[in-house]
């Protein structure tokens, strides 16, 4: 399906979205987002029955999955005991009758800026749609207690469209990210590479009653001035108050190293 | 810490490795590639408890981790409860004296080719050594059931101390797949792209005692003749009975996407 194949007076209506998330599907960042794709698209909604953040891309093997119908979303939806992979893979292969045009992850509640795309769940959601052959799309709002989702939900509902008109480049994902702040304050959109965060104090090392240690998963992230002043970075374009819009790709492989190696590998086989 | 940091004369005695796994503390693969890996290094142990098997880069965030000093592996061991990139965070920030040189994943049962390393723990080992800053290595031999790891064991022997001495690209690991097959068949090593592997069948449907569905996720690999007569790819290389080395990039950014979707985004924002 290229995007070539498509003309925009088609009528968007026609558009079937679907759409997972990893804080689950009773998550208002999902609700806000469905309510406005539902005005432009079929949407049909296969998200996780509870959270599943920072799963990373990880597929549920050891036990089966489960789609239970839900009642929410007009009834056209299904929560599954799996990760936001699981989600889009068992839509697909399973419970949709069409194949979706869009694969659409969100709204994320909390920022997925530079490494942290490698643990997210919503990201990984997007990044199973693209493997298997739909264009995709992962959302993110920056706060995580108390989110404004509502630039990224119309900002969304603009990108969906011009995403089914036009496509994206192959094998290619767009991570946004979206400052969670009134509409009117967001500074304007910018295209951007993935930035490096660092993070500190990774655990917190507590003492059970019973004597024994065990460690908390915490961390800040610190942004230093020459990160957020960065050029082209998503965390950069953040710290400004713009909208990031990343492309991400599948292939993983760097080429320019695959010339390195080969020197090196000389003597080793 | 560069390469020019080191000589290769100060004594690879003295390299410190970090080994994990994903399929737990107990499998035979982390064995077998410690046994060889201990005679020319300083190796500790920090693997799951149980198979993690295709959790991604997935991190625990939802239960506290713990880690049990194991006897196993010299008393140089911890099981902890959590993924692979749980292991590795832990080990770095809590558990070991000193920083690694080099942090090692495997030898893993089954090959990790292609879009297999979106899913797989043990990629996401070595990633997760590479996002802390180290240089990293992940080893699959391609057989699950009655896998030959002898050649990979050696073969990464062999490996290590030319990444201690020589450095890997930055931010870039090592994938390398095994061919499961006696020492003496194997032809060779090649510096391979990742290739496309394509599951078909992914999901078996059942019906439960209670008249419920459930799903299995199966799916059989399918790579073409396209595929593995592919030029430089990982699935190719292992089709000739060879050593598979590929580099794998931490930034997923497509950079030449960046340029097209400016135009897409000038009516956007």
């Amino acid at each position: 399906m290229s995007a070539s194949d498509f003309c925009f007076s088609v009528g968007v209506r026609e558009m079937k979205i679907l759409l997972t998330n990893d804080d689950s599907i009773q998550a208002k960042g999902l609700a806000v987002l469905w309510s406005e794709l539902k005005e432009i698209a079929e949407v049909v909604v296969v998200a996780p029955d509870r959270e599943r953040s920072a799963t990373g891309h990880g597929i549920t093997m050891d036990i089966p999955l489960r789609a239970e119908k839900s009642y929410l979303f007009d009834g056209k939806a299904w929560a599954v005991n799996g990760t936001p992979a699981d989600c889009v893979k068992l839509a697909v292969n399973c419970l949709l009758e069409e194949e979706p045009d869009l694969v659409i992850a969100g709204i994320n509640r909390g920022s997925n800026l530079g490494v942290d795309i490698f643990y997210s769940g919503t990201v990984s959601g997007a990044l199973e749609g693209i493997i298997l052959g739909f264009p995709a799309i992962a959302v993110s709002v920056t706060e995580y207690l108390n989110p404004d989702y509502r630039y990224a939900a119309s900002f969304t509902r603009k990108l969906a469209p011009k995403v089914f008109e036009k496509g994206i480049c192959k094998d290619t994902l767009l991570n946004i990210n979206v400052p969670s702040i009134a509409p009117e304050e967001i500074q304007g959109v910018e295209i951007t590479r993935l930035g490096r965060r660092k993070y500190i104090n990774s655990f917190e090392e507590r003492v059970d009653p019973r004597g024994k240690a065990y460690y908390w998963l915490g961390g800040d992230v610190v942004d230093s001035i020459d990160e957020s002043s960065a050029r082209d970075t998503d965390v950069a374009s953040i710290s400004k108050r713009k909208v990031s819009v990343t492309p991400i790709q599948v292939d993983l492989t760097n080429y320019r190293a695959m010339e390195t190696l080969r020197d090196f590998f000389d003597d080793l086989s």
